[in-house]
């Protein structure tokens, strides 16, 4: 087995060899410039790795590996066209730098050639790739609708809110991890154990997300602290504040989150109070554990070595302890 | 063999059967309006066409063919987005119904339903109708792209023009009856010749589609005559006018395209009477026919009885004929 930041090596010097330029030249081009953007890279680093726990070499999963990361930067470029975002990883968003035709075209093109890429396997294993695929991208559809959805409505239930998370990211953080299992021929147990693995995994993760664009420390966390209270985003921690609070904070909140201040330090500052007081911080540490835990229990099941168990469990802790 | 219209009939039955509502439902109506919009229903009718031609039952490819009907409004969805249009088939467009936000996800949903469809086959059968599938469906992404490209291009070639409309319209024709021959388990040999039938034929189609524009019968048309001269589209017509025509009618021809006048009733009459006396009326008539008889020829290699190449003779026979 390689270290993640060997997979991570590996796996973006086979993207750039993929995202070149063809004709017609204006449909290649917002492509290569949002696969070129960097990130962590996470899902593909996944599926690379889940290739090796089951025997496998990771090269072969080298394609399923991007389909699963030309699909999310499809899904990317499409968000940020529906949430009008301006930037991506510091960067102008494909639909600021273009416009959103562009977008929504090289969008679509992307979410092609994601399919594409499971073309060199053999027809069971590209049956079975390209079904969860499309299993797995038709939840993200759904997830990004709800997301959309809720933004209007006063009245999001924590189950929904955390049906919407595992729709929108986390089922792509387990589909990564089952890819590289099929790519391996794992048994279906595994295929099924690790798909858990990844989902309870992702959960944890957007929720950790959640919590960290909140308390986050601004020197490390990347994104500005408090994006989502300026957004009046309807988080774990928003939702949680809400049904923990005293019915004057309750009122306070929800009038906080109907506002849209020039200056919002004021807001950030409230809301983290009432999230602190709450007891809503807390409690999202405490559901970040609880999913982090779940995911923990998967592994026991799996055929594999305590070894690569040990491993697993690393890479999830290190991701519930992220700071970034 | 059925007759068109049965078969027609048969695949509406069958798609609304599939185009029912599920959660979240924001996301799934607008699919199903656009899928009951109506439409000839060309693209799948061709698939079942083409099943029983190659002695299957047409049942089997009804997946098939609502594969290429959703992917067929997948593609109008988007496009209709990025053209700006406001109807379709006599109707609000999705994006003016609801908004563009709903317009790409419903899209993107779609797209990805459409490879659903192939699930129910085995895994040959699925590998070669998805490649098949992606390899059209990237196809008319670029078709699009050279048609937004075109539009502020003053050099667009008529070699050019062609590519675009075979990447556009003709490519999805042809797939939509290689797949009816995939489903069947026709050789190779007669797959790839009915592709080609299919793709000559749509080319001759969009020509015609070009034509009709101008000089079709408003009566029985069915959309406005003179819209493409209206929008200042460079079609097959204007491209061959430009060709043929004196300088002074290409000076005229090219400043009518640049205005858009409030009554267009002036500038439809002077480009269709430059479109009649330079020539490229019947120059595209002949070409119409040159791509008919291009298709008729590869009928001659089809390995079917002379009954069922009638059939297929008579179908392009009508559609080179129509007047809607």
């Amino acid at each position: 087995m390689l270290s993640i930041e060997k997979y991570q090596e590996e796996f973006v010097a086979y993207l750039e060899e993929y995202a070149t330029i063809k004709e017609p030249e204006n449909l290649y081009i917002p492509i290569q410039y949002i696969l070129g953007l960097g990130g962590k890279r996470l899902r593909p680093v996944l599926t690379l790795m889940t290739a090796e726990i089951f025997n496998s070499d990771y090269k072969k999963a080298l394609d399923a590996a991007l389909s699963i990361e030309v699909f999310h930067n499809f899904s990317l470029v499409h968000d940020d066209i529906m949430d009008d975002a301006p930037l991506r990883r510091g960067q102008e968003t494909v639909h600021e730098k273009w416009d959103i035709n562009r977008g929504i075209l090289s969008g679509d093109a992307m979410l092609i050639m994601a399919y594409q890429l499971f073309e060199n396997y053999e027809a069971n294993t590209f049956q079975a790739l390209a079904r969860l695929f499309s299993k797995t991208a038709i939840e993200v559809c759904e997830g990004q609708q709800y997301d959309v959805d809720f933004e209007t409505r006063n009245d999001v239930t924590i189950p929904e809110y955390l049906k919407m998370i595992e729709y929108k990211t986390a089922v792509l953080v387990g589909a990564a991890m089952k890819m590289g299992a099929i790519v391996a021929n794992a048994s279906e147990a595994d295929q099924n154990s690790i798909y858990e693995f990844g989902r309870h995994l992702g959960v944890a993760f957007q929720l950790q997300d959640d919590y960290l664009d909140a308390f986050g420390n601004p020197e490390t966390f990347g994104k500005q602290v408090g994006g989502d209270i300026i957004e009046n985003k309807k988080t774990y921690l928003y939702l949680k504040a809400l049904e923990f609070s005293s019915k004057e904070d309750q009122l306070k909140l929800r009038d906080l989150f109907n506002t849209t201040p020039k200056n919002n330090d004021a807001k950030i500052s409230i809301a983290k109070q009432i999230f602190n007081t709450s007891g809503a911080s807390n409690v999202t540490q405490e559901e970040i554990k609880n999913y982090t835990n779940k995911a923990f229990l998967v592994l026991e099941s799996l055929d594999i070595s305590e070894e690569k168990k040990t491993l697993l469990y690393d890479f999830g802790t290190d991701l519930m302890n992220r700071n970034v």
